[in-house]
């Protein structure tokens, strides 16, 4: 990868109270002599001429520097994987699980990260073949987590689940998440989940709601195929991060696999992930010779 | 309570598979002198000429058996309650938490019901009405639960709540459940809710998959009043028991308080509680001088 | 329960940095014309002549102020549960579930308290016998929790459990906790145990680390009688609150229901118990007109 | 690995109602012209004049056979790593999840393995130092995990711990366990951890009764090192699969982290984790074209 970031893209919701940030962004990229890109919306709102389409940013720039939160995040990292374009996230709000540079200590952290001082955080994205009479009908990746839930009738999904094509068991429940590492500290976390580590090669399994008390949580390899046969449901959703969806019916198979895609995240090199696992859980370290 | 049952409404879906067992029932009633009633769609089922409303029943009738599972008593029961009539559960299949009596015990266990050797077990309701705009658009009721989830969209829900009008938290969820002691062990069950002994005259406010981890199953007193304020969604549904719905909107104001009726199960003298438990949930125990 | 409260036993751990504080209410209290009484040790920590006895400052005491912790008013409350004095806790760190008048506000709050302007809490008490070959070798009270725990050899527990003579389950686990509400935002929280509002009348038992998944929180009527068959185990301790402690044999039985005493807390009349758990466990409560 | 297994050691506890079955075992392997080893204690049992202590059996096996239950394949299996003799588990009642031959199916299952027909399953195992005033004073490994645990003071552990020199969070706990995959189904299930499949290559660090309520199981890297150090105790113990243990004092640091030795477990090739998993906690399988 290289350190000689010339384009960079910055990305961000065109909301108004965005746009003095990016203005600051901007200029703050100018002044160190790079070109800086947006989406066609975004240059609007901001008066620009030139704006581009994401395909097209995915093509021309080294770097993208998303302004906002993780969902903001993870909607165009999702889109971006296939270019292996490298992301840096400055959060707009609240400090998030991947947008971990906060909007103050912004302009001391990117200058460290464009000088070539960063840690690369590579995170695996999951992939899923949603298969009707032997068709792929849809077939999306997510960096968080693949999900199947119940819709608005109230009635739980039943599902027969297979890993490389191993029995493994049926479940009925409100609905199931295959989650990356990654997406292990979001949906997954408020079901009862494990936090994973990111560099852990694996799977989540993780059901919502389930009928059965003897359910838990279950961490499979990152090699895994799990296949979700949809044997009862009144009405369900399938979703990728919980942002796009797809209607899902009975006789339904979900295939399940790690995607060859990965997500690069740049991070300043004093971060780790126990600090920002800290400041979110409001977790505390006291070290022994403060006690 | 009367022990003279002579009016006896007998309720279950009308089926094919049902309506042998169903017919059983009858003749075992009509032989110990009873009338048996029956709704109209199933009276044409088994041939009968003549059948009633549900309203008709409630009148009519001085005991309810229902033939089926928990959500089949569940979703008669609650349009019942009003009329005060006692209820007995026969299970159609796997044994339910409130269709107690297994069908190969019915005989038995009828015969002794119906002789005046039962235990009254009532069961409170929780009642709910949906405030949109100062005025009640909805108001209902129900044994297990009274269920605000989020829709299809994908988004959490966001609210305020008070009880008692003291202002207790604000939840980012999936979904809140307000259970009785009898839905303790059904939805909220599986979204880690305690147990609860039915007697116990309490409420449980329990979040599905809630954004904090410092959420927690929390037991009210009977008497409390829940007022929940829809503060953000994208989309959501309020549920009676799982089966009856209705869609919620921003700004629409849920109040659920413990309801003026109840249900009036009747169990034969040696049910316990703790013997379904023990039988749903594959606990065993072994006496001290087993051991 | 008078307000003249003229005889205000104050109660803390004579620990150095307490005594500063403890002169502060004496002074306060003694401006309000109150006769302020001290347990032994503590007079002479404060260099005073006259100290009492526990049983004789129960006796004499028409209230009992305690600076400390909840862990220091439920040591003193159960052994003065007998004389029914009533409690105010002033916490001396960190706020507290029971001791919840911050102690730079307790100047106000404590003149509230005096001039009659108060709400009593009273909460309920557990009582555990342990009876081994028929005899009660053991029988106290406790605020909080009844627990039995493995010892230190790491073998489970097993137990055999009925509630009012009638078989519940067997239980393999490190230990179970019979709770008050009181209780329910202690021990048994950490094992994942609802909260339980202070005035609903029933008990809570609860596993710590149950060998089977079916295992749940259990909430039972505040008259049941809890019989716990010690079946087996390699070593264990019966504990009260988590402070007294005896050890436990097999064969030996542990009879729990609730005791005739009771704890009379006063708080201040704007306190409620949900600003406490906002407080304590990091909540959040945004009314609708702020969203 | 080699397939002819010319020396095979049988073990098990020499109690009484194990010595027929394990005459059986002793029969089947002669009549195959294998040579039987037995350690010294049972060999007496058995009547035979020759047994071997356990490092003479390491040394002179190449495959253990074990005859009882998790346990006492998890206590032969940590002491014999060294040697690297593979092991098969043949279960004497119920199933195991590492003892996982029914005694039933031995005959069938063992001609299997001893002619070449197996899987190899390789378990990782962990390593735990005591350090104290700088000095490793106990130092062993485990096949489930490592724990430290509160004594019978009643008091919670609190310890500052560190993943790879990182600072990772204090703890306040009953006791905190550290599980190979391997573990994942034992004492880390029953206090809410995930499952882990057993080839994922990672340890899971799972607090026991957290006194926050934003405690998590944390599933770290296989290469990590965790340090606990021990800030304030009253009394607490070091387990290795809660068999082995050690006193713990304030001021100790545990430096846990894989160990370099594994265990090698042959099962027949038609044996696959998912189903050992689905007996053990009764889950059910339903495939899609019963349904």
């Amino acid at each position: 990868m290289t350190h000689s970031f010339k384009n960079i893209a910055v990305f961000g919701k065109h909301d108004a109270q965005n746009l003095e940030p990016i203005k600051r962004i901007m200029a703050f990229l100018e002044k160190q002599g790079k070109q800086v890109l947006f989406e066609k919306p975004l240059a609007q709102s901001l008066g620009l001429e030139t704006g581009y389409s994401l395909p097209e940013l995915g093509k021309k720039a080294d770097l993208f520097i998303v302004y906002g939160g993780d969902g903001t995040l993870l909607g165009v990292a999702r889109r971006m994987a296939p270019y292996g374009v490298p992301f840096v996230g400055i959060n707009a709000g609240r400090l998030g699980f991947i947008t971990d540079i906060p909007s103050e200590a912004m302009d001391k952290e990117l200058t460290e990260i464009l000088s070539g001082q960063y840690r690369i955080d590579s995170r695996d994205l999951l992939r899923c073949q949603q298969i009707r009479d032997g068709q792929v009908i849809f077939d999306d990746i997510a960096l968080n987590d693949i999900v199947i839930s119940r819709g608005v009738s109230g009635g739980m999904i039943e599902c027969a689940i297979t890993v490389d094509n191993l029995p493994m068991s049926s479940q009925r429940a409100d609905g199931l998440i295959v989650s990356s590492p990654t997406g292990s500290t979001a949906y997954a976390l408020s079901v009862g989940g494990p936090m994973i580590y990111p560099s852990v090669p694996c799977m989540l399994l993780i059901p919502v709601a389930p009928h059965s008390l003897s359910n838990r949580p279950i961490v499979l390899p990152q090699s895994a195929t799990i296949d979700i046969d949809v044997i009862h449901i009144r009405d369900a959703v399938l979703y990728f991060d919980m942002q796009d969806n797809n209607e899902v019916k009975v006789g339904d198979k979900l295939k399940i696999f790690s995607s060859e895609n990965s997500i690069h995240l740049l991070h300043p090199p004093t971060h780790n992930y126990f600090d920002t696992l800290r400041k979110k859980l409001h977790w505390n370290y006291v070290p022994k010779d403060r006690q």
